[in-house]
């Protein structure tokens, strides 16, 4: 097969570091191009420390329109939030398949998004032709995209936890309440004072952005895009001192009352053709049984004295929250078998 | 003033090791028997490798009855549950004072006991005689108590957090979601498979005993004492990567439509002589301005989209909830200022 | 090209799970016997909860001579010091390879050997025909071998460090002093009181078994061999807060008075074959650098003031440490690319 | 007693937070003054999360030299290296007791500060006022002095393991090989790219300044006066996954051959009068042991293989190894009991 040529917009940030390895090794990729705004030509390896992939004489480029327009099949942006859509607009046309990393085309009422970002949105038409990323649940879309607002990482991990229960109408959609752990990783690689410096971190729990975080308009929106209904949450994001990983714990009222291997099935059904989806019924997953991997893991339990259901699931927030997904939904777009270069 | 004479029986537990560091400073205390039924006679730093009292040569003494009778104010049981009864019953009269850090007196209701505990309750007629040691809630109780049961450690911060609420009939008590994190050293020092090994719980989220923790007929018995009505609960505890710490995230239905400024006037008006709780308005508490201390904070923000109200409290799960509790409980009982040894 | 058929003894430890984990990967391996000693018939999952390769449905083995012999080519043995000598003598025969991870054939002096495991070696003809799987340095012997002892954690960082010195005669084999850091897991996964419990290890720095560590008489006897003279070193192996790891720290006196750079000639042309071995120019390696990998990274500074030498190693204890290195033989033993399944 | 009236220059360093708290605690103390250059008028809490004492109301002073030479007994300059030496121009009369908590006083050779540190020094003359401020060696001469140069957190573990030695003559002066290991605590809490951020530090272990590291001559300076002869070390400090805590491991050759309990009855005798300082002849200290305390605790063992001994010692590098040592210094200057406020 000719090898995917491929692209990163955007190549110093904590995510495109993980990126650069997973395309490296990626068998039907070629990874020509990954440029820096503010450090272009120079060695990839400064920034990126820790790879494992052979960058040792690999610099960055200098952005070029002409260069991805010419010799790329696939682009991934990985610039943040309300910076990224300016590239998208400026690349965006039918011949090439762009991934975007931030949260600037996810949510598809333009006014939300003003909102909760904090600014103007400034290529809206777009946000319609854009495809959300969630693998497992917009498959067929997502093949056929050209452009594809990848998931945040908390909106991963939720979303796919309540995605089999709000398409069966068997949850009250109007009581959900979810708590949310996530590793360090995830305030990435800048400093950000209290958060992510070791000795505010380490040996810490913080709760931060609580009622405020920009994930929660993207979960609402495609919640209430499975209940075809008005969803809305109660969400608490919080950071802790591991390095990868998102524990999301969701207390649930069922609108049936149903055993609790009745929600299993539920869950087994709908993702039986999901590679990267495991619904454990032995015991509930911990962030170590995903954390350098693509899985999501979800499990459950019915509180019999309560009536309430209890749904966790865990992801690594950098890879199925973050670039393993955006590869996974490459491998979608150009006919690979979803898990190629994943596992 | 003359001393207290104090004892702890079951001196090798991680919760002993904090207690005797904390009863050596305290000023108004001459600690005189330390037991340890398995190693008696055996030096007190080999247990309790990082006491900074000097202990060097001090040595478990054997379980003495007589001893603890004839010259001991008060004694601290720091037994494991279910063993922690059969020492009360031997020890127990009206002149000595018990603090039990077990949960073998904490639960009125016998037959809950039974239940969450797996056991048959031996001495059910003193539990009615205890007192329940919340410290800033049964302070008058505690004053005139000879038995201490010494509240658990998520039953104190969920407890001291939802009390103001409560009393005063501004929460639905119906609708109550808590999700709690622990540091390890929750797990005691003792090796359980899965949960305390470096190699278990480092970087590592667990969760664990969902709807089976011991702790939940405690919290409830006591909420639904608060409310006077008949109370449950939504818990799922958690363990991560931290060493000492709680941390509550609870969400709740406003029955009353309030400002976030006026639940915070509840929490003033009904801790305002309380040194050892701070409602903070600034920000969210996190683990590390607890740790090492017998305070809890308190915040909370109204979710102005659903209306609901999310509180949150963190201990010292070691301090505030276990012995610190159990030490400013002894000050209450000896007419000392509450803070007295534990600032 | 016809699967090797492999196997391993002693299927429940760490190093067994991780192993288990590579050679389920690994392209030319096919892995149809695991066994264990106390666990026979129980799930594999129950004791390696974290991996990644899908034994959802795979038991551990009873062990039986008879399958090893009638249908491996190779076999791993899992099994602590002085336990699988046992498993070597009843196994050993011409015409299956046997790669043992213990220290039981490391040591080529017996008598060492049962002064420092402090046990009678029960076959210690065997000793002799062993091969020290040194991947890098004893290549074309462990190509050829039948048992192969493969290295320690420790010494596979030190030994690797100090090769191209000692072999080269450029420093003083009197006067050597090595620090070496460790993560907890090179402690194992059962309990070990005081060092590798969450509460004992994190947040800590320990050294233990100062000058009497059982790596001693295993690095010095292979530092002798390379310089074909007695040499003797001062080691002091720590433990602290990081899962995975070694770090070595080791000063030495030059012989000759040369430039750094000369001193990096020396590793570079001495290791410049070797897949598994970076020579860092630019920086010292960290452990972030290897963990996960197969690498041994080594970096040199030339303290001008003191004209002494510092040499620095780091690996992945478990890898490159122990059962990577082992694959890696098992590579060179089956004629295969010494990285196939490594990368 | 009349208290006496403190105060610190350079309020926002995480040392000077830690100072705040004890000397908010310390039962002579008033602190009366906390100053800062970038932030006058700023509540302190905002840049000291978690001090435990009560400094809600408190704002940081205007640096005032009217103010302090008016009103306090005692000035502690917690400025950068560097900077500090201004303030100390600007302070420095006869009446003051000035403790500078950088290094720009503790080399009392000009050309090798200047040559370390990379600067030129303003006021070389206030060098020989000042007076090396390791309580437990140089304790009369700082009772008098005016002026203290605060050692530095690695000399502070190393000089007192090895003082006794060398004043002593037993060890080979010319042979000393240290390796340090720090808490990330000792990079500060200002971003240092590569060191202090979580996603660099934790699970991490980092070599840094090699052969470089400032701290060299101060060591070698205090040292050679022990020893009464010029000393060299060869030095290696590291930083890993904990917050707080230096452990020193160091190889010595002594001169004569004694029995190990020789030469701890040299560090028994040495330090006998010494409350801050514990020589532990039954194992190893951990860092564990003197987090959170002013002590330093000390070990050795004789390796009878190689003749050669090894040295440990522990400290809290932000506490022995800096605050709590300058507050000790004041003890002694005031006349106070050395561990005033500091248990």
């Amino acid at each position: 097969m000719k090898k995917i040529n491929a692209g990163i917009v955007g190549g110093t940030s904590l995510l495109a570091g993980l990126l650069i390895e997973i395309l490296y090794t990626h068998p039907y990729v070629d990874l020509i191009y990954i440029d820096s705004e503010h450090h272009p030509n120079e060695p990839i390896y400064k920034f990126h420390r820790f790879l494992k992939c052979d960058i040792k004489n690999k610099k960055f480029d200098n952005y070029s329109k002409e260069f991805v327009h010419k010799n790329l099949d696939v682009i991934f942006i990985a610039k943040p939030h309300r910076i990224s859509m300016k590239y998208v607009k400026d690349l965006y046309n039918e011949k090439i398949k762009i991934i975007d990393l931030s949260g600037d085309f996810r949510i598809k009422n333009v006014k939300e998004y003003e909102k909760w970002y904090n600014t103007k949105h400034i290529i809206p038409d777009l946000i319609k032709k854009s495809v959300y990323g969630l693998s497992e649940v917009y498959t067929e879309k997502i093949k056929k995209a050209n452009l594809i607002a990848n998931p945040g990482c908390y909106p991963t991990g939720i979303l796919l936890a309540l995605y089999p229960l709000l398409k069966n109408r068997i949850i009250d959609s109007k009581s959900i309440f979810i708590v949310s752990y996530s590793g360090v990783s995830g305030a990435g690689k800048n400093p950000v004072p209290g958060k992510n410096l070791f000795i505010d971190a380490f040996n810490n729990i913080i709760a931060y952005k609580v009622t405020a975080h920009q994930h929660i308009p993207e979960i609402e929106e495609y919640l209430s895009e499975f209940a075809e209904n008005r969803v809305m949450i109660n969400f608490v994001p919080h950071i802790t001192s591991v390095e990868d990983g998102i524990f999301n714990t969701i207390f649930l009222k069922p609108e049936k009352s149903l055993a609790e291997k009745e929600f299993f099935k539920f869950y087994e059904e709908c993702y039986k053709n999901c590679k990267f989806i495991k619904i454990n019924r032995e015991r509930i997953p911990e962030i170590k049984d995903v954390v350098d991997t693509n899985f999501c893991n979800i499990s459950l339990k019915m509180d019999i004295r309560t009536g309430n259901l209890i749904v966790f699931s865990v992801i690594d927030n950098r890879i199925k929250g973050g670039v393993g997904q955006a590869v996974q939904n490459m491998n979608l777009m150009f006919d690979l078998p979803e898990d190629t270069g994943l596992m």
